[in-house]
This record gives C-alpha cells, structure tokens and sequence, in this order.
C-alpha cells in the first residue's frame, strides 16, 4: 500500500471559502467579534466532484493508495480574528474532511487542524484534538508553530504554553504534522519560503531545546521534505556535536516527508536521512501544479522520484507504508470506523 | 586561485567586543542615546594574533589562497539601538577588517557591513558602502534583509526603501550578499534556522517580485549554498512557471556560494544549479567548527566536498575563482590597491 501522509482539502466547494469570508469580514469589522458556528451547506455529491477530477483521479493516474487528508493548510489562517474565529473555523474544517473519509473511506484518513489563535492558551486545542480524535476517529493534527502568521511572535515549541498538547498528543498516540499557514508577513511568500522557513525553524527548536526528550511518545512529522534541514545535514550534525544537543536522540521523534520536486533533492533525501525518518507524502493539490517541461511530468508527482532514487524494494515499502503506520498508529483506528 | 567568498572576522581581539558592550549597555539604558565613535585599540600584533592561529592556519592547511572578508556576521546587530548605535560600530568594524586586508593583501580582500537600522532610510548604507568602496577599497558588502533581528517587520527587498542601495551598488559595480545578524527572537537559532530562512526568503522576494530586472548591474549572492533554495529547485522552479515569474533572468543577478557541510550537498547544488551561478566559499571560522567524526574532517572544510564533487577541473575552477571575479569585478581593484 502507497500512503501519502500530506495532502489537504485545497479543493474546497464554494460555499466554505463563502463561509470563511464573511467570516473574516464580520471579525475585522469588529475584532471581539464572537459570531456563531453557523451551517456551511454542502452537498455529498458537491464533495465529490470537488475531489474526483483532482485528488481522487490523481491518486489513480500516479498509482497510490490513500491520502493522511487535512483542511487546507494556507487557510488555517490562526492569525485572523481571535479564539472564537479560529474555533468556529476549525470544526467546521474538521467536520468537512470528517466527511471526505466517510465518502471514500478507502482514499483518505482525516488529519485536523487545531484551532490555534495567537495570545491565547493551547486549551482550545487540545479540547478540538480530542473531539478529533476521540469521537471522529482522526489519525493525526497539523501544529502551526507560528499561528501569528510570519512574525514569529508567539512561543517556540519548547515553551511550557505547548506542554498541554504535547501531552493530549501522547496520551492518544496521535503525531503532529509542523505546519504553517498563509503569511500575513509581506516578507514571507507564502508556500515559497514561509512553509521552508517554518519547517526548519520548528526542526532547530527541537534540536536546541532538547525538549522532545522529555515526552516520549511526541512525534513531529517536518514537512516539504524538512525544509533546508536534509541538504544542512553536516551544518545540523556539526553544531550539535559542538553544542552536545542530542541529534540522533531527536530521530527518534521527527520524521520527514518527501515533499521535494525534483529527483535531486529526493536522491539526497533518501542518501543522507536514514530510511525510518522518512515518510512518502506529495502535497497534491498544493504549491506546486504545472508539469516539468523538461520531463513531461507534474513536478509534485513525487511518487516518480521515489521510484527512480536509490533504494531497495524494501526500504520503498517503508517509507511508503510501514513508516506510516507506525509514526501514525490510529491510521488503522481511523480507517476501521468508517 | 582559491577564492573563498565568505569569510568573517570572527575572531577579533578582545577590545572589540568590549567597545561593542559598553555601546550596547549604553543605548539600553537610553535607545535615544548618541555616544560617539571614540577608539578601539588595537595593535597590528593583535590582530595577527587573532588570524595566524585561526582563519591563515587554516587557508594555508585547506589549500585555499584568498578570502573576502567581513565584519563578523552575527555581530552586526542592526536592531540594537538606533542609527547612531549602527554607524559607529559599523565604522569601526569596517576600518577592522581594512587593516587585517592591509597586513594581509595577499590573504584577504574587504567587504562591508553597512549600518542598517530598523526604521531608518537606507541612507546611511549608501554613504558607508561608498566610503568603503570608494576611499578604502572594498569590493562588496552584506545586506541584512532583517534588520529587526527575526521579526521580519521591515520592508522586504522590492521595496522602494532599498532601491538607493541598489542604484549604489549598480554605480560602484559591487555585489551584495545577502546575510541577517543575530536572531533576537527566541524562536530562531541564528545560525541554524535564522540563516537559512532568509537565505530562503530573500531568493523568493527577488524570484517572486521579479525586481532585479529593474536594476540590470544588480547583483546578489545567496549565501549558506542558499538556503533551502537548491534542494527545493523543483518547487521553485514549478512555482515560477505556474506564476509567470522569470526564473532563468533572475538567475543572471543571483549566485549562491558553497558553504553546505557535507558531501551529498555539495553535490545536490553543483547538479541542479548552473555553474556559473556557484561560488566557492567555507565560511570559516563560523557557525560549525567541529570535525566529522566520521570522515575526520573538519565539516566547514568545502573544498573537500568540491574536490570530490562530479565536476569537470574548468568547472572547478570557475566556481573557485572566474565567477567570484566576475562578481565581485573590483576585487582586481581591492588587490591592487594594497
């Protein structure tokens, strides 16, 4: 089985994005704007065709399996409006995807996001964590180290505000995927160099902090191949030995995805991370959309790169699946309700 | 000849850090507070002292012949203080490394940090880079595209704030590598992911604004072998075609160096980026000064990683020595002027 452990709901029906927008509208007219959960009206079948000309066709044409699905990342948006935005927002994303995995319960496994919001507690989140897990039968969350969206002004992962989520994600064996949102920052482009920088900004926390040691059971998935950290790896290594941070230690409980476009960084991706931190994943329907002129083929086909790296037949199977189900247990939980 | 192209005077004599103390004890107390220039003494003898065991050992043990040298990275710390704070001891760091490229012409070339401040006009950049280009001979200069220190709450590199920066640069023909200062926001490692994220950010803000092409002279090095940017040169090659943005042209006005520390990175950069846009550099002594216990080599030692890299000698050659010169034109000039 071919798992693809990074694919968000980016192909929405019309009336979510309707919903989120006046939304955002109501709570930047009135900052304490409280609002109410409300109703998105969707159809079942407005679902489905939002999904079988894009996610689900592609998961035919390139030949996997079932897709770890999540709302859209960019849309995340924890910096808009206040904890009241950011929940209402969050279970109705969750719900959605809830309802993609009862629809093709054989194609996608829900991931949710965490209705995260800058200045407040993380309690918001590990209640929506539970809900999630405990009653939908998700597998894992998305965690936005930087819900300010590209200010960076809210606590590292290491800070004692995160323990509460580290220890709701302990408790129900679930991971977290790092992962940010859309940049308010115009500095930051968005999937260009806001997603990187967070990748390997959340990877250093932990290398330097040394704090993951301090919960066993916490996984962290670092997504678009690990940001700059694979292609570092010397740099990484190197100043751990000189600082004495725990490098080997710290892959015990962080795994990278092979959201890389081309078959150089993937080659170097399977070369220098060892096998077992190594998840497949593609991103599809994300950043990246267009076809390689030079290959004829879609530059987040990344399922290409793997087959074409240096790998063994096993080693392949690992990172396509057995990684998988281990860094995401419930996976087998989640599937089995539907 | 061996070019490396990035190099700082990390290992100053200990009258530097303590003008630089008292400067920064002073401006906490009072931010408005002025001060004055006044004096670091140092005697030539010091400052052989501080290269003959660290940064010339090494040139001579690595087989490497030249390296354009700058004021000390880190220290630059454009958020601390004001405009005055920022001048004086940019001054001071400047004339420094003039005297190490005076005792050491054969050994080091100049190139500057300017006084960058947040809040500030670039104005005072100008006037610095040409005193130093102009009367002392310096043959580029770091930009800090973060002069906040991590908070990214400046304006990115297409805006017009920058543009008499770059129309001085055009004028002076010298380049600028791109290079932040310490992080002052807990959530970045400087080093770690400080760097490296604006390696990332700054390469996307010119790729995604298309702005060099307004300034055709202009020309920029990415340095820590960019960032996250080659690894990921799929993505941010699909992303330019997707967008319509001029990959190939901003590739005429920016150049990476090598400061990767370790084998399969050097490789991934010298596969997937265009040679002539790849220039030698090691960075030492910086931000990993250990030995790969492995290899026992030290991890900084780049051109290790090249001589081992697939590349012909005449593409070797060009990345050691004819593309720094191309970039850096004056540093015949600089040379000479010894």
């Amino acid at each position: 089985m071919i798992i693809d452990c990074h694919g968000h709901y980016t192909t929405t029906p019309p009336a979510v994005g309707a919903w989120r927008e006046a939304q955002k509208k109501a709570v930047a007219a009135d900052p304490a704007h409280e609002g109410s959960r409300g109703q998105i009206e969707i159809s079942d079948d407005e679902i489905r065709e939002s999904l079988e000309g894009a996610q689900l066709r592609l998961q035919k044409e390139r030949g996997t399996d079932l897709t770890l699905f999540s709302p859209r990342a960019s849309w995340m948006g924890h910096h808009i409006g206040n904890a009241h935005t950011s929940r209402f927002w969050t279970e109705h994303q969750n719900e959605l995807v809830r309802r993609v995995c009862d629809l093709y319960p054989e194609n996608f496994a829900p991931v949710c996001q965490l209705p995260q919001s800058p200045g407040t507690s993380i309690d918001a989140s590990v209640t929506e964590l539970e809900r999630c897990v405990g009653e939908m039968g998700f597998v894992g969350c998305n965690v936005n180290p930087d819900p300010s969206g590209g200010f960076w002004t809210g606590p590292p992962l290491w800070d004692r505000h995160w323990w509460p989520l580290w220890e709701k994600m302990c408790e129900l064996d679930v991971p977290g995927m790092i992962h940010v949102s859309a940049a308010c920052n115009e500095n930051f482009h968005t999937t260009g160099s806001h997603y990187l920088g967070a990748d390997t900004t959340a990877f250093m926390q932990c290398l330097s902090s040394g704090f993951m040691s301090d919960f066993p059971d916490l996984r962290f998935v670092i997504p678009h191949g690990g940001g700059a950290v694979p292609y570092h790896w010397g740099r990484f290594r190197g100043m751990a030995e000189d600082q004495g941070w725990d490098f080997d230690g710290l892959l015990e409980h962080i795994s990278f995805d092979t959201c890389v476009y081309h078959q150089p960084g993937i080659n170097l991706l399977v070369e220098v991370v060892p096998i077992e931190n190594i998840l497949f994943a593609s991103e599809m329907v994300g950043a990246v959309k267009g076809m390689d002129p030079r290959s004829g083929q879609f530059y987040d086909d990344t399922k290409i790169y793997l087959d074409h790296a240096r790998v063994s037949d096993a080693d392949r199977n690992r990172i396509c699946e057995s990684n998988i189900l281990r860094v995401y247990p419930r996976l087998q939980v989640g599937r089995a309700r539907s």
